[in-house]
């Protein structure tokens, strides 16, 4: 494999960034109240297209919500009805959220850091003036603070994104088979994917900002259900397969400046390539894909062997396995079937590829093996589930990737995971990324309805607390849950790991 | 008078701005102490070229130094070994003096408005980055914040500002005949005048940044003896005479936008247009001008008559006199003085236009009668001193004008103003501007040690208190007066009314 080759690639198949504009709706009014997600609640004060005679002096705040979230450029014109004898001076934050929205940065403290906060201090010395802000923020609020104003007083004559996405406004028409929430639902993951489809499909546009692996998977899914913009996934491939490291691991996520290079290894997000290449070859119907990339995916079970014992026991190998935001959780299933999935998915590829009987043949004896040596180790016949590692921990996490490496039974599967509903001590699911994997799991086993309920449940639940673009983070019943232990607002409000569940409704039989 | 075509040849003079780039000098310590100026001095840390070793952090705070008050663009480029997990978010502090620099805008309150302090704040996603502020500052300091940081550190490598003048950088040759003092002086007076040459010629770069009457003819003294753009002076003179009101007065200050127009009308600084007129034509030898104005300066006389009783008595008409930034001071005298002085003015260029013989005596005859009554009413023999108003108050205002204005004899002038050097009770000069003024009236009547040792006394006392441009506001031993009554940041230490005493200096017999 060359990777500048792949670089090469990627950098021509950079997307034209399709652009539109969206005037502010409402303006509104954030009211704290116990009631609202996180606290807070934004109610309509009055159309924004009022805001030409909302005329504003220092110290005012208009809060406006361009109706969903967008990915853009802010852009304010201010007028006045004479000339101004000194400057206007705005602080602007945009949020996606309205706790977000509501909190000052200036008393904002978090590991990931104020950076991310999406904020900026305008200056204008003369009005009328046109100001577009050079940063490209996520955004369905943005809070304006008239920090000095002129005696004179002014008004903002128009508010509009210049909202932006590789893959244009348009989300895909409505699914006849569903109803109305269900509807929302698709609608509100294909937003979410819209918006990280930018230069590049990224995990999130507010935060963050990155190829990350785990994340284009799960937006290739949603992808191939609604944009099909199979070339920003041929370019987020080649992207990873131009930055391995030494060793041949493929990196878990991208980062673009100065140059692109990886910037993290994560065995199970490496072990997803194989998956990737798969249905890219299944989606596009491009298998050169694959077929170039074939050994780069194969090289990355290597990383896996070496975990293993002669018994073919997994122990951590060193360095980061994800699977979930979770400290406590035991990874060592998880990990097996992370494994034995990548591998099956290597021989179909090869299958695919018209790879010799013997290159098959040796991915899927290998798979059967660990498959094998996991259960013996790790099935607990009397509850019918995965225990994980040397304290045989109870997981969501167990019994989702038991289910997709066909450890335990199609059977076995429906049971542990409609069980685990009612196991409050098995270690749950912390983020919207292992949620998608327990749809995937139901799919594989045909649990379509413990699919849909998680979908109306967990999915629909955003959307109660206010969401048109699916989050980075949400725990049913935490409502300052964040994955990085300090302030939420540094969570991303719209984010590709949560945007599947379209793919399921598209997709079902 | 055709405004509009006023206005017309005002657009077509607009300059060329010059741009030249200025690296920043050193990196300095703002260290509070009560001896500096304003109780802070920018103490040398170490040379800015050192400072792409200087990895910052958050919470870190560099202050640079350009080693002279700049007008232009911040540019900043940041660099960092690897990428950023984080963006990089820094406050920015525009500042002409130390005490400026180390104030915080967050708790500035001042009734002309934050919105004059040059502040921005700014977002960097990826490194190298190079920032360009979308702001024209006026700074010697910049002052740095980190407020968010990858955990990659990041340093300056290069920080410079793109300066501009429409006279161009360089500052004209010094003055052979004066001594290192005295050239540091003038050298300072360019400085200021090249700085407040923009698009047209400010009042002071860093606030207010209009076109006042009574600062264009300062600017124009200096203009004169350095870098001769008569053409700028045409342009402001155009300006004004294309923005005057309903009765024809000329405005006090032009504003440009949205449109230019009149903002301000005071009668002394209307009056002040003739000189204006008459020494353009004697500087630049183009007397069209005043010849096609000549009626509009004529006119605004009118004004002044308004006020006057049957015994030649002035009375405020109403409206705004300035003469100085003094509310107790009355203007009486003085007032009187600057009709004289224009009506003087007037008569000369009528002369120089080969106007009638009756006109300019109808001029001089009446500048004659307003001087023979102030003369009668306010000559305080035993003191050899004018005294202004019922109160009959003793000012500096007083003796300066009654010496431009010839109501004072040369010898009685020459007295005056060495006497008020000994009179306390004497209503003082709280600007620059009329500090101007009692130079004008120094040389006038030939009172030149007291002219000179002024200069080495007042504009060489704000050299030694770290000044490289002159200063709007500025009373000896009073390190927070500023004439708007609270936040001194709010004074210009750039200002065109405190840049004359290189014109004095350059045309010493």
């Amino acid at each position: 494999m060359d990777k500048g080759n792949n670089l090469r690639i990627a950098g021509k198949l950079a997307p034209e960034l399709k652009k539109w504009t969206v005037p502010a709706k409402d303006v509104v009014d954030l009211v704290k109240s116990p009631k609202p997600w996180q606290q807070v609640a934004a109610v309509p004060a009055f159309p924004a297209e009022n805001l030409p005679d909302q005329m504003l002096a220092k110290g005012e705040r208009i809060v406006l919500d361009f109706g969903e979230t967008l990915v853009g450029k802010v852009r304010l014109r201010l007028e006045c009805l004479r000339s101004i004898d000194s400057p206007v001076k705005l602080k602007l934050l945009g949020a996606e959220l309205p706790y977000e929205a509501a909190g000052d940065p200036e008393t904002f403290e978090s590991g990931l850091g104020r950076g991310w906060l999406q904020e900026d201090m305008v200056t204008v010395c003369e009005l009328p003036a046109e100001i577009e802000l050079p940063y490209r923020w996520s955004l369905r609020y943005l809070v304006v603070d008239v920090i000095a104003a002129p005696r004179t007083r002014f008004s903002i004559t128009r508010a509009e994104v210049i909202a932006q996405s590789s893959a244009g406004q348009e989300l895909p028409a409505p699914l006849p088979r569903w109803d109305r929430e269900m509807r929302l639902i698709d609608e509100t993951g294909s937003r979410t994917l819209r918006n990280c489809m930018q230069d590049f499909p990224e995990d999130g546009p507010k935060r963050d900002r990155r190829l990350w692996l785990g994340d284009l998977r799960l937006q290739a899914l949603v992808n191939h259900v609604t944009f099909r913009r199979y070339d920003q996934f041929e370019r987020g491939i080649r992207f990873l397969s131009g930055c391995t490291d030494k060793r041949g691991m493929i990196p878990a996520a991208v980062m673009m400046s100065p140059e692109p290079h990886g910037s993290s290894f994560i065995l199970d997000y490496s072990l997803i390539f194989a998956r990737l290449l798969l249905e890219h070859g299944r989606f596009s119907g491009n298998w050169e894909l694959g077929d170039e990339l074939f050994e780069t995916a194969e090289k990355q079970l290597d990383f896996f062997r070496a975990g293993l014992d002669e018994n073919l026991g997994f122990h951590h190998p060193g360095g980061w396995l994800f699977i979930d935001h979770c400290q406590e959780l035991d990874r060592t299933v998880p990990m097996v079937c992370v494994a034995i999935w990548s591998a099956e998915a290597l021989a179909e590829l090869a299958v695919q590829l018209n790879r010799s009987a013997k290159k098959i043949d040796s991915l899927k004896r290998e798979a059967a093996a660990w498959r094998k040596a996991l259960r013996t180790s790790s099935f607990d016949p009397e509850l019918g589930m995965l225990r994980s590692g040397y304290e045989r921990q109870l997981s969501w996490a167990g019994q989702i990737w038991g289910t997709l490496a066909s450890v335990l039974t199609q059977e076995e599967a429906r049971a542990a995971l409609t069980g685990l509903q009612k196991t409050p001590d098995a270690i749950g699911p912390q983020t919207p990324y292992l949620m998608h994997y327990f749809l995937e799991a139901c799919r594989a086993c045909g649990a379509e309805e413990l699919l849909e309920n998680t979908i109306r449940r967990y999915w629909g639940g955003m959307i109660r607390h206010g969401a048109d673009t699916f989050w980075e983070a949400y725990k049913e019943g935490d409502d300052f849950y964040t994955p990085y232990g300090d302030d939420p607002r540094n969570n991303s409000a719209c984010h590709a790991w949560s945007a599947t569940p379209g793919y399921f409704l598209r997709t079902r039989d």
